[in-house]
């Protein structure tokens, strides 16, 4: 923590994003280019999220397991879109105990292929199916340009892998886990996310279709924030995945492979985030509550802490943090944790001890607006409508400004205007070359065909004006 | 899973370990020579011994965050004995993005060298101390003789680093750690575990003293089930973890490391299980209670599964599992789930629902005697003092296993018999020769000097007969 302003955002919203990164002790530079150290504050973060999939996971059937770290490069190369996409990123482990491997073996950048062998191992009969895995893991691809936790050579990750009888089932089961996807974006990190289909040109290498969850950051730009593929057979055929279907013949499998990142974080930060630091979504914050004891004499002071300690009792089914360093002034507290992005603080003085009141302040609005006083009495459920409220207003301010930030430009050049700060929604007749020049000439990328929002009917594609049957969103990414 | 019979314990101890653990669907082999898979219902199991120690790291101050798995080659080298511990064992990243790298990246074998580095950035003052971090990761050490759980290349463990002002603290955290792992093994586990320390020659490569729990096996062999080192000073000489004193004074920091690693899931199968396959602790199990519905007409199965539903609900505070796989015998059913583990299995038929009972089967007492028939009524009540009434029963009989396996030889002639099928626990004068003389005479190896139990006074070094001041124990060891 230190005193120094940041960086404003609209002065240098990049070089916000990596000041509050650091002093929020969220993450660090590891010592190899492009890795990163996960702090505990960023961690818990990130165990918050993790917990919140992971419960939406288990409670549709899945469960968890662990693959290897380590993949004979082979594998990679039985599938051709596969490793045309990842065999540039690759980490290639080629000694192990002092000696020359025989065939070298990659960090898995992604574990379709590993797993697939272990399914193809594992299934031999309709009755094997469903197989409804994810693991939580790290993965290593080896990027150029990297930034804490937007893109790192390492990341952590959940990765899904599922197996099914049918194209039907499997496309079902993509479709089902981008809705928990969202549901967790929208619900619990009060982060508005689009859904939709990528372009082929975007899609994940290998698959027959990817789904997203797109979000607006505050600069406009659009990050993908968990994608879910359908990849068809294509694994199946690759790794062998066969089964007996109900008559006896053998089939390929239907299999899907899905995920959400660290960088999840970068999009909680980048969504919510102020001049003053760090706004974190109640739900998530490993810190929902900061308690500051306030007092200048002794004499203040014990009759302060003992009312600290029984809010502090009252309060304990939430994740409350008493800041009950000596030396450091309240105003110094009040900035580090408005900093770290606590939701909700809680200021008990002398005043609030003789009228058995608090001081509550509201992250997400700043100064004196955002701050009132209420009784101690029945605290601990004013405190929960509060951050409830905290959570609703986070949702709404965030869906309004992605909102206020799509337009529906009537041409290519305004097209090419836009996309400078905000998003297109526009019409696309599906053409590679299309999407191309609009990449090259604005550096916008097809972020997604929605699934909802579309007017249906038809129209003209904004880049070639030929017939175009539904919508996509162009936009600026990380 | 199949029908055919595990080979038994004392026909053959590690082929019914190595059958068990893959009829179980713990684990399975990896295409990469020494890796393994951790399928579902292994990683469950990890999943609650995970949650178990976490817990208890939480609640005494800990936090978790994640440091990098790569590691430059050269940090290795800065700790003179750990490089030379570890470069034995090491995979090395020489390739990245398609490119030669300048300095190779060995992936973590334990991780003091990178948490070093960043300690040396994060710690300045007294004021920054003790840090208290813990991580959850993978390990990749190339081993050359492994086995699934036991000894793999790439495991998955729990590592604690932490940093302290001084020495006392340090060795206090130290023994603070092990005491948590021993509550942990003890309680949640049921594996008695005896707390030491180690001989230098077995202890961690960089520490000044390891301490260690040792479980005993099934087949009387040692397992060291988790670890606590103290670092001493020297790594934070080696990686300048330097902060200013009280006095103002530059000083450097007393470190300290710990872990306890999927190794773990093999003491528990080790110490409790036996010829029908897997006993788990009821604390630890992922199913506590299977659920069979027995019926042989569609009458019955009408009268029996709404019972069964009843049953479900009454007991949703335990893991259960309702079996009703169709075209599969009860019997058939009974194996699975013994062979699984599963402390206790509940049989609902026509006869329990007419006598509103259930019949109910601990996995830890076969056949006729470990079954019963209970009132449905406060069978919720029942079920839980049956669970804890196994969990003790596991602890007790491990335990009289155990002491009944502990020998206390006359001589070196005897001590060189007894540890063909158990432990020794000797006077041992604590010099190297000895405990190499041990060694290669029988195999056996110092497992550790109990902090309790020792007789106190002196006695005769059980090889040389010179003075000892305190006891060992002299086991085989996985």
């Amino acid at each position: 923590m230190t005193d120094e302003k940041l960086t404003p955002q609209n002065e240098n919203f990049s070089e916000w994003y990596n000041q509050i990164v650091q002093r929020a002790e969220l993450a660090d530079y590891a010592p190899v280019r492009g890795c990163m150290v996960i702090r505990p504050y960023g961690w818990a973060l990130w165990e918050n999220v993790r917990e919140a999939l992971d419960s939406r996971f288990k409670a549709s059937g899945h469960v968890n397991a662990a693959f290897p770290l380590l993949i004979p490069k082979s594998f990679l190369e039985k599938e051709k879109e596969h490793v045309e996409g990842f065999s540039p990123e690759l980490a290639v482990v080629t000694i192990g105990g002092n000696a020359e491997l025989e065939e070298p073996l990659v960090i898995r950048p992604t574990s379709e292929t590993i797993i697939g062998h272990m399914y193809a191992k594992w299934i031999k009969s309709y009755r094997d199916l469903p197989v409804l895995i994810n693991q939580w893991a790290n993965v290593v691809r080896w990027e150029m340009r990297t930034r804490l936790f937007l893109r790192t050579l390492e990341f952590f990750w959940q990765e899904g892998h599922t197996a099914h009888e049918t194209e039907e089932e499997a496309r079902k089961e993509t479709l089902s886990i981008l809705d928990q996807y969202a549901d967790f974006a929208i619900k619990e990190a009060a982060v508005p996310v689009i859904k939709g289909r990528k372009s082929n040109a975007e899609k994940f290498a290998g698959a027959v279709m990817s789904t997203t969850i797109e979000a607006m950051m505050g600069d406009t730009r659009a990050l993908q924030s968990g994608t879910s593929h359908f990849l068809g057979q294509n694994f199946a055929e690759a790794f062998d995945i066969q089964y007996l279907d109900r008559n006896n013949v053998l089939q390929y499998a239907w299999t899907t492979s899905w995920g959400v990142s660290t960088r999840f974080i970068g999009a909680i930060i980048m969504t919510h985030g102020d001049d003053q630091g760090l706004v974190l979504p109640p739900r998530l914050a490993p810190i929902q509550v900061a308690i500051i004891p306030i007092y200048r004499t002794d004499e203040e002071k014990e009759a302060v802490l003992p009312v600290v300690e029984k809010v502090r009792q009252e309060l304990s089914q939430f994740r409350i943090k008493v800041d009950d360093r000596e030396g450091v002034t309240p105003g110094f507290k009040f900035n580090d944790w408005e900093m770290r992005g606590v939701p909700l603080r809680v200021e008990i003085g002398p005043k609030d001890v003789q009228k058995d009141s608090v001081a509550i302040a509201r992250r997400d609005i700043p100064g004196r607006e955002g701050k009132s006083f209420i009784s101690q009495e029945n605290l601990a459920g004013t405190i929960q409508d509060t951050l409830e409220t905290i959570q609703r207003a986070l949702l709404e301010k965030a869906t309004a400004f992605r909102d206020a930030n799509i337009h529906d430009p009537k041409d290519y050049a305004e097209l090419s205007e836009v996309v400078k700060n905000g998003w297109a929604f526009s019409w696309w007749c599906g053409n590679a070359a299309c999407e191309t020049k609009i990449k090259e000439d604005t550096k916008a990328t097809t972020r997604c065909i929605p699934f909802e929002g579309q007017p249906g009917g038809e129209g003209k594609c904004i880049v070639c004006g030929k017939k175009a049957s539904e919508k996509a969103y162009f936009a600026r990414a990380y």
